[in-house]
């Protein structure tokens, strides 16, 4: 299962809208078959690897990281492939997260009399298909927060100077992320202080949609994310936003978009309206406030810290976490399948929170 | 050298006030001789070592995580029990860190004629004797100080909730480290509001000096430092104190202090006066505001930071460095030899400030 979670990995960035899949076909004990899904529209992890295998698949076990399909797509049910190569076992890390249709492939295995096994390393499967899964089940997107803090949890000095707290690597490491997400989203604050471009600098990397929660509209018409034509950039405002100021936006190529919230933004809803444009995942560079409006709305899936060791004190330093925050420690966010690793200088935190 | 830095280790805790030092002898490369300084008073490591080895020395290398000493002690000068033993060549981690008597053992080896080489794996000898070496060079304690945070750089809630951050595995850490340290240290913020006994809960464990920094001895008469009567319980004030609360708490069996400063305590005055008393080491276990006062005097030597993968948010609550903090990035405090490690499901950060 190891070997078919790598081999699905080898497709990272190449399979939207589709997950990433492995598989592979032992054979008394010698790996007879070994697959990926490639690209949507191709054959799937199990079809390539049934294909390798050709005659040698028959009384075979074939390992696969999600539950083999059962509807007929472009490559027909795998789960009926499975059966027609005669395999006899089946073991598979993750049903499918689609409600609709999970145990689906599981039951017409088991109908024809396969033996099959569910939940071999769920765990790194479903963290590697963590965007796909959120959008698929809850149709918003896959929500990472990231920050770049001081031990002190500060992101910028009492007179907002924050350039750099981290090193290279962890900016570069930023970049990466950006590439990797379909859209980022900062506070007007941010645009105000910092006038940032929101773009990848990367070689051959893509910028992601822009997105600025505003919600009375103050973001500045000469706003690099406004004016630089760079990328799309969308401004999520509160019900009561100036009507010509939104005028004034949309005249310059921004698209604007009012929540429900009078005199904030929903950030539930506003997560609900990108899903419906199909955006699956969002990196949030927000500022100690924005971040905690996500953090008490609980509406963070994935937390990436980068925590440079230097201090900047002061208590009038912002941290990445501000808000009213929690009033009693039992109360604090907790988090699952922590990480701590080196970045160059500086550490990268990656955690889950644990929302009850 | 590394095997003579392990012997030296070993008898950690009980060389005082003596440093941490370890030898051992080669010769046709055998191993013919280890030592190590085990108690004040007791042979030095190199002597341990050429009694082991006995006639083996004669011609060999000997290995010593310290300078030889030159002066005529309860065991003599072990510089000259080298030359005695016929040892052809010495290979010195660190030179003696009293500038009063630093190289003058190699001197005596040279002009026996012996080779000498210094400097191998110095940085881990002078950090093993990191306590000894600021106490004797500078004759002020080695100051350590401690925080236990959240990732956001929190010490408690905005309502002051702060039970537990961390896990019983990082407290009992903390409890290890109380008892290496021969004082520990509080501002009186911390003992109005938590009240702490600031004792060591280890088995075997011996409880530090107790040390308040209070400028106007608004400490309560009955706060446990002042009653428990568990450990000592020196008070440090600034000039313009209460005369008659400081008979009060010296009544009750409190030492009090005034520094030169005339509202607040001159920390560095305060070190000067810890080490005319013999206190090598401090753990300095401040809130924000006392943290930060140690870090705008420079007066930190190491710190250790507990840090909880846990959230706490809020713009009111205090993080472990408040004061007025660097106005420019470039002015963050950096750090030396930096080491992040996991302690139960918390993560320990050790570094070394590096103080222009």
């Amino acid at each position: 299962m190891n070997l078919a979670l790598q081999t699905a990995a080898a497709a990272k960035g190449q399979t939207e809208p589709n997950p990433l899949v492995g598989s592979v076909i032992v054979n008394h004990n010698r790996i007879v078959g070994i697959g990926a899904h490639l690209k949507a529209g191709e054959p799937h992890a199990e079809i390539h690897a049934i294909r390798m295998a050709g005659e040698y698949a028959r009384g075979g076990t074939i390992y696969v990281t999600l539950e083999p399909c059962s509807h007929h797509g472009r490559t027909g049910p795998c789960a009926e492939a499975i059966v027609e190569a005669g395999i006899s076992r089946v073991v598979v890390a993750t049903l499918d997260p689609n409600p609709l249709v999970s145990g689906r492939g599981i039951r017409i295995l088991q109908e024809a009399g396969i033996e099959v096994e569910v939940g071999i390393c769920e765990q790194a499967s479903k963290r590697m298909n963590e965007v796909f899964n959120t959008f698929i089940v809850q149709r918003r997107p896959f929500v990472t927060m990231k920050a770049a803090t001081t031990l002190d949890g500060k992101i910028a000095s009492a007179s907002s100077d924050s350039k750099w707290i981290t090193s290279e690597d962890a900016r570069a490491d930023v970049h990466r992320l950006r590439n990797e997400n379909g859209a980022i989203l900062v506070g007007v604050n941010t645009v105000m202080k910092d006038d940032p471009e929101l773009t990848t600098r990367l070689q051959g990397g893509r910028n992601p949609l822009r997105i600025i929660v505003d919600s009375t509209l103050r973001i500045p018409l000469d706003a690099k994310v406004v004016a630089d034509g760079k990328a799309d950039t969308w401004v999520f405002t509160s019900a009561n936003h100036s009507k010509d100021r939104r005028a004034e936006l949309e005249a310059l190529g921004v698209s604007v978009f009012a929540t429900k919230g009078s005199d904030t933004v929903d950030l539930s809803e506003m997560l609900d309206i990108l899903g419906s444009r199909n955006i699956s995942s969002l990196l949030v560079e927000g500022g100690g406030e924005v971040n905690a409006s996500f953090m008490a709305g609980k509406l963070v899936d994935k937390l990436i810290l980068y925590i440079a060791p230097k201090l900047i004190g002061g208590r009038g330093a912002p941290t990445f976490l501000e808000g009213a925050g929690i009033d009693k420690m039992k109360d604090a966010v907790e988090f699952a399948d922590v990480d701590m690793s080196k970045v160059g200088v500086d550490y990268r935190f990656t955690g889950y929170p644990k929302w009850q």
